[in-house]
């Protein structure tokens, strides 16, 4: 039997689950895959902290990484120490001494997605499906099961913290700061939480299912990158009575106009399985020309749900080692797509005066900028203690440039009392 | 570059799907997957009908599948000719000839099991993603996604035409024979729809699902098997108000007490993603070990979607065949697992007549075999021209054995006036 030697590199949440699955389930995986895996040596600064999983015996501790990278009786370096720069340092050393690597790090691949990919190759030498979404394989079933399919649209709900967050909103009618702050006493939302609830992180995330979907690579700092911040509650509420939930969504769409990225909240019909979606699970919701629509779904983070990727992709690289394969592909990937103009529908709620003619003129704006309007929400709940009431537009299809001329003019308007709430409605 | 040689046997609905697209994106399987991948033959008693994928070339055709079973120059060989006869002919003669096999027959494979995998070997001469969920990766996602897991369950709505005419009678509040005419008029349905509506299929299917699951093989003939043809207008309506869908579902628990694997109508909360999986869609909800609980969704049949599972797994043999790898492990099967004792809790609809009384009688039988009642209602709404009435209990959980016996005392009340309906909740 072909035995093949793992190194992991970042011992902390991750880190940990993914050395107690290697070594408690060493004997299952040995059955499934035919191949030993042997966990040989665990790398991190400190060993003393204690990881919830036992201790881990002296003789697999180091504390250096290069010295693991460059060793010789190992096979699979795995990444988990999070962070762009180390971490990038770890994976690029390892590729060029020939090791398989295996990583966790969305950040590190999208940011350095050109660096990156030039040496290393998806499914030859370089693994990363807990990257994307956690335990749930959507790496392996965009590049091995819908091999045969071009994907025309992605939309994915791929951040659990905002889920959780809007979910909980909706669930116990509360605004964002509160859930905010409940999420991170319960750890689903961190400390500093920019990089989840301001779609960083899902921007990060879009950026490797476009280049995995599509072929196409767009830096995440270039896409188009709304969070959760501005929601209220009263949105979520508006909303339901219409027959929609509100999600963070990752949205691509590859068309003949060029390639549309995108991450945004947006109003998801009930009738439509995203929606369903609740907590802080994930799901990636694909359109593709030969196996019709498609959705997976499952955790997308936690110790183990994300260590359960990282094992299958240990696995994978095992098989590669052990077949001694050479035949496989390099990823053809554009770095330079074009990039289509937006169109959709909107949700936008303004908070107006409660005078006559207020919405002549909100609506004189929208007809100057080719935006017409599907249907109009006046309702009498002024709130207390003000004037103004909120008004609910939803619009026909609109191009994104003239939607966002039209609102910073009506925003100006002397009538209109607070910055106006925009939220894309998406047709699936 | 490698070249592999496909030999496509039944040229009906899915093969001439698979011939499609094998001819016109071999550029793209090329280039995605480093192997040209060659349609050699196509195999079929007749080619003067239309496919509907224009002609296919003359020096392509073959009409005696043993010549291409036998044929060296070719080194995949995809069975699309259904049935259980010639088909398992050309499954064990292309095996026992050193050929990949790729075949989408759920019946072959499960009847005959023992027989096939005795030579075949998944993911290494055998492969069949298109057998389950059609489009669906769940062959792969069990296999390669999931191997650091345990699975403890899984729930299916794995037949399209079921789930069909449940979410038609629900949503057009029609019954179930007037539905099934309509599916049938629609293509959704066959001509003789026993296979489907009766759960055949879905138990097909549950047998193959256990044997990747869990390690565990069950004969179709031996899993507790129910169709959807008892089912009533009213039940779905009852459910609905109760907050529950009706779905088919194949269920299966690997537990201590042993494995439990069955089909049956049950409710599904309406709060569970299982409950939003509409008209002919299929989807498998798996509880893991360590990835948690994960969904997969998608089409489960039609041409170009089992045509894509095919393609798929025509590249996956492709990759062996190109790496000569020979380090995968035979799976390890069961073939006569323990079974378990089943319990849950259920829904049952008495048809009762109208006088007091009844209901002391029914609960009276249930309290003597240790059943004790969750819930009732009892309606005013007396069919017309009768003096019944439905009285619909929910149980709690209750082992199923002492459910049977309970019911059949019932039914021979002479207060009861028709058959009990009795359908499982699933409590997930």
């Amino acid at each position: 039997m072909k035995r093949v030697s793992v190194g992991v590199i970042g011992f902390g949440t991750i880190g940990a689950g993914v050395v107690k699955i290697l070594l408690k389930k060493r004997g299952l995986l040995k059955k499934r895959s035919g191949i030993d895996i042997r966990l040989a040596r665990v790398c991190d600064r400190d060993f003393s902290r204690d990881r919830g999983i036992g201790k881990i015996p002296r003789d697999l501790q180091e504390k250096d990484w290069k010295r693991l990278v460059s060793s010789p009786d190992i096979d699979i370096i795995v990444e988990l120490v999070g962070g762009v720069t180390i971490a990038r340092d770890i994976v690029l050393s390892a590729l060029k001494n020939g090791k398989i690597v295996v990583t966790a790090n969305k950040a590190l691949l999208s940011e350095y997605a050109r660096e990156i990919f030039s040496v290393g190759i998806p499914e030859v030498n370089l693994f990363f499906e807990a990257a994307i979404c956690g335990a749930i394989p959507v790496v392996k079933d965009i590049q091995e099961a819908l091999i045969a399919n071009k994907i025309r649209s992605l939309y994915g709900i791929v951040n659990g913290t905002c889920n959780y967050i809007l979910s909980k909103m909706f669930a116990d009618t509360l605004e964002f700061d509160l859930v905010l702050k409940q999420a991170q006493e319960l750890g689903y939302a961190e400390k500093q939480p920019g990089l989840d609830i301001d779609g960083i992180d899902s921007a990060h995330k879009l950026s490797l299912l476009s280049l995995l979907a599509f072929g196409k690579y767009v830096h995440p700092d270039d896409i188009p990158t709304e969070g959760i911040t501005n929601l209220e509650l009263i949105d979520l509420l508006f909303a339901d009575e219409m027959g929609y939930s509100i999600k963070l969504l990752a949205v691509g769409n590859d068309t003949r106009q060029g390639l549309d990225l995108r991450v945004h909240p947006a109003l998801v019909p009930y009738e439509h399985m995203l929606s369903s979606v609740e907590g802080v699970f994930n799901a990636l919701y694909l359109q593709t020309d030969e196996a019709g629509d498609m959705m997976f779904y499952g955790r997308g983070a936690g110790r183990f749900p994300t260590a359960s990727a990282v094992v299958s992709d240990i696995v994978d690289g095992a098989k590669v080692i052990a077949s001694s394969e050479g035949a496989r592909a390099k990823q053809v990937i554009d770095f330079s797509p074009r990039l289509a103009q937006v169109s959709c529908r909107y949700y936008v709620r303004f908070t107006v005066v409660d005078r006559p003619g207020v919405l002549a003129k909100i609506s004189g704006i929208l007809g100057r900028n080719k935006i017409s309007i599907a249907s109009v929400q006046q309702t009498e709940r002024a709130r207390a203690g003000t004037n103004t009431v909120p008004l609910i537009l939803i619009t026909h299809e609109a191009l994104e440039e003239k939607m966002k001329k039209a609102i910073s003019e009506i925003a100006r308007l002397d009538v209109v009392k607070k910055e106006p709430v925009v939220i894309r409605i998406v047709d699936l």
